[in-house]
């Protein structure tokens, strides 16, 4: 079996040296991420510069480093870098949760969308804590979740989306829950300050606001101390709403 | 009615100039936008460093230009530039297609959704050139599609995804199609080069890889000469695959 690990925390953080850790031994594993954090950059791709690669040794990998996005990673992997495709592309581990409409701004699950856009399956993988993660409740889950998919696959077009939550002992977590994307987003903020020069600039900063949801949803579930695993898929087309926007009378010849 | 102008070709671009055009006198026009080119960024956001803003003035507005994402650019203006929320937030008009999967990578409907996320009605609109679009059919026509949305209303969580066909003559738009979202998507290239210290690097190409799918989905429409109108929303979860996933076995304590 073939794995490909990939980040948006970059080849150096903490996470993608757990997550390799979790899952070594179960194939032949290639790492390919960020040389640096690009974390929030959703599915952005790099068109208007070239991109940099270079060949990066830690205590537990040699890996590729790129001057890219998560995506760049995943589509210069498979076009480029890796011989063959791989069985499965593992994204993360990312340090903060990937839940509600964060899943569209995340990086982590960027990558991980690359590879379900070629017919590969792929598990974005995040631990709902900024610091000072636990990861020892985490990775034999991790190295379990990985060989069943390895030995089952995952439907068609279709990625799993985990966010584990941050607990001290393993039995602390309650189970694991299919769950669905909720759709609670980040409150901005502006800190406004001004240059040397008198000009205005602005450091963006927000907090979640908490929205009221059901029990199955993935913010709900992790903060009950479930496992959130959400299959996401990306067809956005609103189907249910066909009959309201055709009933809208837009047209391009009657006016 | 207010209406906030947006793009991710930047502020000097030329279809945010006749996207301007198209709705002058139908409200308050406010334009903010990137200060440069800013395509397949996707939803990114700028966290990692701060964002600077300027006043700019064209033949046509006067305008914010921020040296940020288009999603930065929404999120400024809501919470920062603008005194009461818009009515309608517009993205555009893209030079080249955001269809099938593109949808998932481009800067304009990441714009757009960002108003959406927030409760404000929001069209993202692009032409299917990247060079020499032909205007002068397009302009009527997204004047009375704003005038509808500002009247009626969209439903909630569902933006407007409109592509138009770059035709000569009004007279070869066959019509409006109310489509899906298709799954088309790139097939990347990377042409490889060597820099002068023999190290190397990469730059992104690819081309569209044709699919052949049904004539309601947004690209084949567009093929045509329909102007494609895909209402999507942000949920990406894959409620089919639900029990296929359950039945994976997944669990925490029982190995």
């Amino acid at each position: 079996m073939k794995i490909l690990l990939v980040n948006d925390d970059g080849i150096h953080a903490p996470g993608i040296s757990k997550l390799y850790e979790a899952v070594e031994g179960l194939g032949e594993i290639t790492v390919v991420a960020p040389d640096g954090e690009r974390s929030a950059v959703s599915h952005a791709l790099t068109l208007d510069k070239s991109i940099q690669v270079r060949t990066v040794k830690t205590d537990l990998f040699e890996g590729t480093a790129v001057d890219g996005t998560p995506a760049d990673c995943v589509k210069l992997a498979l076009t480029e870098l890796l011989s063959e495709k791989p069985d499965l592309v593992l994204s993360g581990i990312n340090l903060g949760c990937n839940s509600g409409l964060n899943v569209i701004y995340s990086g982590t699950v960027g990558a991980a969308a690359e590879a379900t856009f070629n017919g590969i399956n792929a598990i974005a993988l995040s631990i709902d804590t900024y610091h000072n993660p636990s990861w020892k409740p985490v990775l034999p889950f991790i190295r379990n979740l990985v060989k069943t998919v390895l030995e089952k696959g995952l439907p068609k077009g279709v990625l799993l989306n985990v966010n584990i939550p941050n607990v001290e002992k393993a039995s602390m977590i309650k189970e694991v829950m299919v769950t669905q994307q909720g759709m609670a987003h980040w409150q901005e903020a502006f800190d406004k300050r001004t240059d040397p020069k008198g000009r205005t600039y602005y450091w963006m900063t927000g907090v979640k606001r908490e929205k009221k949801e059901d029990e199955r949803i993935d913010d709900t579930a992790l903060k009950n101390n479930y496992i959130s695993i959400t299959p996401v898929q990306f067809d956005l087309t609103a189907y249910d709403k066909f009959e309201e926007i055709k009933n809208m009378g837009l047209s391009y010849h009657n006016k």
